[in-house]
């Protein structure tokens, strides 16, 4: 029989080799990197939100079940080491550990075999977090992390909404996604216990402009005008929080919307192309704006209707305002009436969610024409702080200190 | 703006050609299919059973909701259509179609500019279909197509089980997969309604028994001893219906059972690595069986504990009954205890049920060690007639004949 350990020991020194070389040291990637490859887990930001997006997503909101402040930074501690081994591919314990038939083994395993993925492990901080009475946290919560307002048309369900943490999972494999998941809930027992979780089968998001815009369940082209990856100028004013916002923990670091979405694809298949076309502003084969021949052209704001999608959200309807999204579409059964339980998992970051997410959604949710044929049924914000610097470092270092 | 149906008829163009070509016309398929091509639909069987199992699953099965005859072998036809272009990577309608603004597009256009993904369809037909007082099948339901008994253990939830039709989508992209059953829900709207769903995110087994094993959510490698779809003397003596068995409609069909067998990763991932071994009765880094050092090494089964899951499901213990596994991982979220909704979507193809499925799983349900860490949560079986032979043949024409 082979020892447990030796497979993870082989696997990681496999795999290792190839990651450092290929890609930059700052959660920021070329477009190129191959579907196998293992993005750094270390730099000034975390990864995932400006790496190039992911085919898939498991996203997992936490509830922190301890009340015992030590022990919960303890556990963020073993998932920075946890995350920064899985990233590139390696199990949990590393394959160091896990050779004693008589111990559960360090890791689950189903990821034994396959490639790092390019797997992305993001964490955050939701406001409950900080709220009196919990962990002594409450004068550290950031202003920008403010508890959404209620939008005209949300029909929240507080069972997918909120959570203490969130990992949004980023991978090529979505059993790679699913396995860190796993095993970082593994890992906080009785200490963490995952509220609600979100499998994204698809990407409806671009932040490489270069590639393929992938297609949202209406059909449409989803991410066409959207923050690249590469466009440090723009990530620096729209997403990465600057010290000049503070506070101290949260620079480099950025703030996330989660928004489930469901997609009403009955009575949208029902529709016309023209009316299809008009809601967004875009045409459904090519992606262009009213008017324009290609994708990438310029829109042109005005000759779109006033209630269309693309015009109410577009920076100059907006006072300039940007956000870098990075959601995926999910199917999750049924509803019991016949019907599929589908939809957009919106997730967009930014600098700061009351000059973003909060007043494009406020004009979206009374006069976009979208509404006919979605409605948000579950949210959450969180405060994604920045990168981890090194192997010493860990996720709230500067905040639980 | 550019015309859709354009669109479509470009695609549709472009890769057709790649397709006829590449592989074998019977729904058998060389382990080396590339990810991007297409699967044939016609053939002697249908495509989807004996095909090297492809990444992604999104199984539906629907509830016939119109009670007219006509109206539903009307259905069957066009979906055979539907599914004859959409395998093909091409769209519904074929892109001739849906050039019209003021009419909803033919085909709701989520696929556009992706691979065809060796999507297969294949449909079957549930014992609820045949009864008596709906479409006059009474005397034509297949003998083998038994109601499957209540085993021990069993905690089925009728929502998540039955269904008069099923459709079983793989491909190697899920939004292929999606596609594919949104636009046969469209087709079917107001005749039927699905009933219930299951997306797969991960396979967990294979019939290419030279490439790499998957592994499922108990980390273990999953479909080691497998039926191999080209093992065309292993398929048919266990897998297609032979004429001696009949009905006439039904030969070279199979029989398929459909189980969602919810996994307690949680209690699992507490278990020691010895104990989950014993278990399965084959060790977890290399998959080979109690006493031997390789995956595929002949099992000796009396080395096995006697309640070990390989030992009580292999061939040698069920006077040589053996089906053709094709099951996949799901993760649905959380089950609100704070445990992720996760575990193995089992299907099994096979010539007859009352000679595989049932008594195997009447033996694994009373003594296979496996169930403290299982329970089967949704069930149905379905009739899978044989292929279509050509564009003018469609799924039912002899049953409704
Ligand atoms: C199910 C819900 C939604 C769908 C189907 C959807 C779809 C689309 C599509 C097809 C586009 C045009 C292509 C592109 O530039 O990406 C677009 C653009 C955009 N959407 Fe959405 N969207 C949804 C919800 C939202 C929400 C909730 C927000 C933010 C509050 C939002 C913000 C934006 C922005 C900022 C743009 C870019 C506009 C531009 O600069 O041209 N979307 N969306
Ligand atoms: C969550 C539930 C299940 C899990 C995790 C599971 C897992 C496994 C594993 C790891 C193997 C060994 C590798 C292989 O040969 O494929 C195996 C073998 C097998 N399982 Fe399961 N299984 C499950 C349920 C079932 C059920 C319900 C049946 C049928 C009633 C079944 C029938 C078989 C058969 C026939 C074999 C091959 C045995 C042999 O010929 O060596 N399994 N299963």
């Amino acid at each position: 029989m082979i020892a447990w350990g030796g497979v993870g020991l082989a696997l990681g020194a496999a795999t290792a080799g190839g990651t450092a070389a290929a890609l930059a040291g700052d959660g920021t990637e070329p477009a190129a990197g191959a579907a196998g490859e293992a993005v750094p887990f270390h730099g000034a930001h975390q990864a995932g939100i400006a790496t190039a997006v992911q085919d898939r997503l498991h996203f997992a909101a936490f509830d922190v079940t301890t009340r015992d402040r030590a022990a919960l930074a303890r556990l963020l501690r073993e998932w920075s080491a946890a995350a920064a081994l899985m990233t590139q591919g390696r199990p949990v314990g590393g394959g160091a550990f896990g050779g004693l038939a008589e111990a559960p083994p360090d890791d689950t395993g189903e990821a034994i075999g396959l490639k790092p993925s390019r797997l992305t492990l993001t964490l955050g901080f939701g406001p409950s977090l900080f709220a009196e009475g919990r962990f002594g946290l409450e004068r550290r919560r950031p202003e920008a992390l403010v508890d959404l307002p209620k939008f005209p048309g949300d029909n929240l369900d507080p069972a997918r909404s909120g959570g203490d943490l969130c990992v949004q999972a980023c991978a090529d494999d979505p059993q790679v996604a699913v396995h860190a998941i796993r095993n970082l809930a593994r890992i906080g027992f009785g200490k963490v216990s995952v509220r609600w979780s979100q499998l994204g089968f698809g990407k409806t998001s671009s932040t490489t402009p270069e590639a393929q815009t992938p297609r949202n369940l209406f059909g449409f082209k989803d991410g066409t005008h959207n923050i690249a990856g590469t466009d440090d100028a723009a990530l620096t004013k729209h997403v990465w929080v600057p010290s000049s916002d503070g506070p101290d923990w949260m620079v480099g670091g950025s703030y996330l919307v989660a928004r489930r979405i469901r997609m009403h694809i009955e009575t949208w298949d029902r529709t016309s192309l023209q009316e299809q076309e008009d809601v967004f502003g875009r045409d459904k084969g090519e992606g262009a704006p009213v008017g324009k021949a290609k994708e990438h052209d310029a829109p042109f704001l005005q000759a779109m209707l006033p209630t269309a999608h693309v015009r109410l959200a577009h920076p100059d309807s907006n006072g300039g305002a940007r956000m870098l999204r990075r959601g995926y579409s999910f199917t999750d059964g049924t509803d019991g009436l016949g019907r599929l339980d589908a939809g957009l998992f919106f997730l967009a970051y930014q600098r700061d969610v009351r000059d973003a997410f909060i007043p494009v959604q406020r004009r979206l949710a009374r006069q976009d024409a979208l509404n006919e044929y979605i409605q948000h049924v579950g949210s959450a914000v969180f405060a994604i702080p920045p990168g981890l610097r090194d192997e010493r470092d860990w996720w709230g270092r500067e905040l639980f200190s």
